[in-house]
């Protein structure tokens, strides 16, 4: 059974120049995703258990979305292995006024069903039922290749950006930021952690932030990488979401977004890493078209090393699209 | 065509028993109701227009919702006249954990196309397609029923709850405002007391109406006097937070603002003061120059006491300002 | 060690001017002193604790913020005496597109650690770590005049607003509220007037207050009468939602509220009735149980042939459902 959400963007949905941020996109995804996945995870008659976000595949913003239209989020289970669920989401954005719609985003998610009466254990997913044969295999494939390239990024969690001063336009000192939130009640599940759809939320703002200071228009997220949730984040932590770029071509930045949590009461736990990812941010003219990006000046070892690993995953990505043939976003 | 709309209950949508708010429910009745209005009403080639609320007919709340819930709004336009479209909207909620599914709220609204280029003109709506014939004549009655009901509920218009002291502009009581709260989950601490930067947000958002009303212009903070905190507040309390005007200078009104506490479930603790303090506002042109503010006239010995009080401050202030040689805001 | 903390500002956070409320910047400055203090007061092995805010220091607006710039928050602790923190918070707004940084805010605040375990239990802080010797000495001076000060700002709290009425409990005056309501971006349709949902949202919570207000429970919408649109409220109103009883049955209470609509800014136009409805509560005991209502006891003649009308309706309605063989709420 799909899940359907539909909500009116709102001004605080958006930017000033009308666009809806990507990150309020990608909470709409989630949330999508968490209902349609606890649903089934509780179909069968067990232990109750709260689905988690696990991971996000990579994403593309296909198409802007505005102030005032209306955001269609469907959701669907495609795959379920032992301990988790893959959920296909869609995202159509409809003018009401002229009656267009777009396909905006589409969506892969992974989440894992948490025991309700302790939410470190996991429980075991009841199988979905496939209409065509080839779903089941095609599925374990997607579900192999993410658990790969899970465990490939683990490195990535030793990295820290730090702040510099008064840093030369351009380069990554510049335009590095971040965010510190402290975790509301609304930011969580009823179980005391907090849903990944407002910690993508936070990203993508963080994201937003250091392209708009790289290059000072308005700017749009046209893709993010997969995002890996290495661990929950709990109600009372603090959380320091940090962006820096790491790369740029003629027309799209890269960003690296790390989250960290940080216990403030519970001296015991120390600060940890719950999530990382990569967005793309373009520039866009006030006519929406897409604009040249001033080069990023990569000054430390690290960040040339940085630099080139983000050209990698460009240059792939431009590979793979032109295989497929599809429109550059 | 049908509209739907889900979304998960979250703690700021309930009171603190866990019990989804009537409000809330509305809103997302009234959302529902205005998307699909909207979209039929701009479905044939003609000046565009935004469907606006003109009367929900009387509805109950046939079960409770929880948080957590997921609440399924489902809306179907029933009946059009030449100007008004009728919207059935119902609503259900889910338990994602058990799979409970119950109808909640079942609604009738009428909407009015507005134009977008004079939201002062109806347009016409264009005529919704029956599956039965007698839905056109059984919609035609509920028309003509709620259209006599409206004209006779008419005298209520000229009702006022509190009496109407018509006092003239500049006074003390002219401006004098209120804002009473509800206090939410996400108002409070996780040990259940409110933020202290909560309850300066409503100081400030009383004393804002306050300078509004007393100057009808843009205005903006320029400084808070200390504020001290005398007791907690605890979840679940009303707050009421007044504010009067004191004192101006001849750029500047000086309000105070007072916050009241009422535990209003636990009978044995009496309303109590809460927070105290002396906000001071300015007036600023469309270009952001700071505006000459019509003076004050103090009425009864109080407000003329509290007046001199609030000259005192100033001179105070001002005396400091100039002997720190620092520039006045 | 520093606290930071940065966000995007919102519409929402700001006037229709653009100005960044007061209010909204007086709440992060809070957000981070409460993050630093908690973090600092547990950062000994000893009883969990949360540092609550006792006082404000002045604090002056030395420049204004803009929807779109990103303020940044940042909190230092500069001095700890046996029971307290001082913090002091600084606040930069960056405008990204520019880079042009300005100091809008200094602040000094004073937290107190509470007990998790009691929250009226006040524990010891751990001292802080002057990096000059004539810190500790600055600081006791500073902790010493604030004292001094608090006590005498004492007497402002016997001093109230509004003339204390102290209506008889189960009376109309006990339990009757208002709500002001200053309309913001969010709250509005893309043409600038307000969703008929969100007045709906604002009439369902000042019912809610009188009702919970009478008696003293947890209490639930049960149903909501006809609620008409009179007319449109605009952007920049200002709000003021008025609930009194009307009526009690054995077990639910019948609410009348009335929207009136202020142009704070456009003097030329008058206050108006934009909306008026009767709501219906019921009381629950904390197994969802309905129970009996305190009656209402009206006094004036007006509430006397209110409460007739109430009646009027509720055996009106009593009839028509039993008519309907459809079971009650």
């Amino acid at each position: 059974m799909a899940s359907q959400l539909s909500r009116i963007m709102r001004p605080d949905d958006a930017n000033v120049a009308g666009n809806v941020h990507g990150g309020t996109i990608l909470k709409m995804i989630e949330e999508a995703g968490a209902i349609i996945s606890t649903r089934h995870c509780n179909s069968q008659n067990g232990e109750r258990c709260v689905a988690a976000l696990a991971r996000v595949e990579r994403t593309d913003f296909l198409s802007p979305m505005c102030i005032g239209e209306v955001a269609h989020v469907s959701a669907e289970i495609t795959y379920t292995s032992k301990h988790s669920v893959e959920v296909q989401v869609n995202v159509m954005s409809e003018n009401i006024l002229t009656g267009t719609k777009k396909l905006t985003n589409k969506a892969t998610l992974w989440y894992v069903p948490l025991s309700l009466k302790n939410v470190d254990k996991v429980l075991e997913v009841p199988p979905v039922v496939y209409s065509r044969q080839e779903q089941e295999e095609e599925g374990r494939k997607r579900y192999e290749a993410q658990k790969l390239e899970r465990m490939e990024t683990k490195w990535r969690n030793g990295d820290i950006v730090q702040p510099a001063l008064n840093p030369e336009p351009n380069t990554v000192s510049y335009s590095q930021s971040s965010l510190i939130h402290l975790v509301g009640p609304s930011d969580c599940t009823l179980h005391g952690f907090v849903h990944g759809g407002v910690t993508m939320k936070l990203m993508d703002e963080v994201a937003g932030i250091v392209a708009a200071r790289h290059c000072k228009t308005n700017i749009v997220t046209a893709s993010v990488d997969a995002i890996n949730f290495h661990d929950k984040i709990r109600k009372g932590c603090v959380i320091t979401i940090s962006g820096r770029m790491t790369f740029t071509s003629n027309k799209s930045m890269e960003i690296e977004v790390l989250v960290d949590a940080d216990p403030v009461v519970d001296n015991s736990q120390k600060r940890y890493r719950a999530a990382s990812a990569f967005f793309t941010y373009v520039s866009l003219s006030q006519e929406g078209k897409s604009l040249p990006v001033p080069q990023l000046v990569p000054e430390t070892e690290d960040e040339k090393k940085r630099f080139e690993e983000g050209k990698g995953r460009y240059l792939q990505m431009k590979a793979k699209r032109q295989g497929r043939a599809e429109p550059q976003p």
